[in-house]
């Protein structure tokens, strides 16, 4: 009779997307699941917007210059880049397919369209759409943020109303009302994709 | 600007298919996991097989002769059917279909041929295999049952190792260590499942 492999000896990490309009409560929720999973990592993007008050080079974004941004870029490091509201960002590749490899989960807090090209390139990945509770709300945060202008906000939240229409393409989406339930649920996804048997590497004898 | 669909108004039930060697601690988990989720229906399936003692009828199989199992299965009243050591097993079509549509999750508890079955005419099922510790422990529990005898629990413990081949064929493992580790997995997996895009039948649009 053959040897049964039945347990799991080595197992991909779950890259997991997560994205949303801002507003939604992205940060908030991320930071918790962080917390949550103190074994996640967190991919860092590189941008070539310059950094907020409060925000930490290298930890919230690796903050680069155009050039520098366009030599990474033709080289190929990036799992996925962006333009957006006349800004690049990118997701560096190395960190990503070595965390995986080692079997470490990494959450990619990116957009509509780095969804798209990071799920092209890495079809094991999972991608998450955050649903704020409702436009008033996400208008409200938005205005709270004072960071932005009232331009800035309007074009925000026509953007909010164009990503919604593009939650198809997604593999979960997860309702924003309560933090802690919309947490559960984010970490629900996240146990179970790490019990996909399709992530197992390899097995082991079930020991006798 | 089209308006944005973003709440999920009406959701497909999720069907879990929860396949284990016996031994493994299947029925435990599958209690516990119906306690844990009031709203969750388990699949009673038809058998021609004699009830144990202390099975109830209806509760735990519908028990019916040959004759009777043969008519069913020539009208299609099963959603998948199979003869396991001698005995036929099937899955009523009715109710189940009836719960998923009408947005209640089905547990499966079947076996590795039913869950093929099932997995081909409904592809939106979800399967789950369940690990035993050790075969050692395996061995341990089929002989504590006392309802069978020697021959019989050799058979089953072939049957078990030649069923942990097919895990390939499942999309979820959970390893059976500790109960409730088991437990948080398996319920973690029909949370996630719960959340998927795909089972959305309807949205409505976000509120204002």
């Amino acid at each position: 009779m053959k040897k049964a492999k039945a347990v799991p000896a080595k197992s991909q990490g779950v890259i997991i997307i997560v994205s949303a309009p801002s507003g939604a409560g992205k940060t908030t929720l991320i930071k918790r699941l962080m917390q949550a999973f103190p074994d996640m990592r967190l991919s860092v993007s590189y941008t070539t917007r310059p950094p907020r008050v409060g925000e930490v080079p290298g930890k919230d974004y690796h903050f680069v210059d155009v050039e520098r941004f366009r030599r990474m870029r033709a080289r190929g490091e990036f799992a996925e880049w962006a333009k957006v509201h006349g800004r690049f960002y990118g997701t560096p590749r190395r960190p990503l397919e070595r965390s995986v490899r080692g079997g470490c989960d990494v959450l990619l807090d990116i957009d509509v369209q780095g969804s798209r090209k990071i799920k092209g390139g890495y079809p094991d990945a999972v991608s998450v759409f955050l649903l704020p509770p409702s436009l008033r709300e996400l208008e409200r945060r938005l205005s709270e943020r004072k960071t932005d202008g009232k331009e800035v906000i309007r074009q925000r939240l026509d953007n909010a109303k164009r990503e919604l229409g593009e939650i198809a393409r997604y593999d979960y989406y997860v309702l924003n009302l309560k933090i802690g339930d919309a947490l559960d649920a984010l970490k629900a996804i996240v146990v179970a994709e790490r019990h996909r048997v399709s992530r197992v590497q390899r097995w082991k004898p079930l020991s006798p």
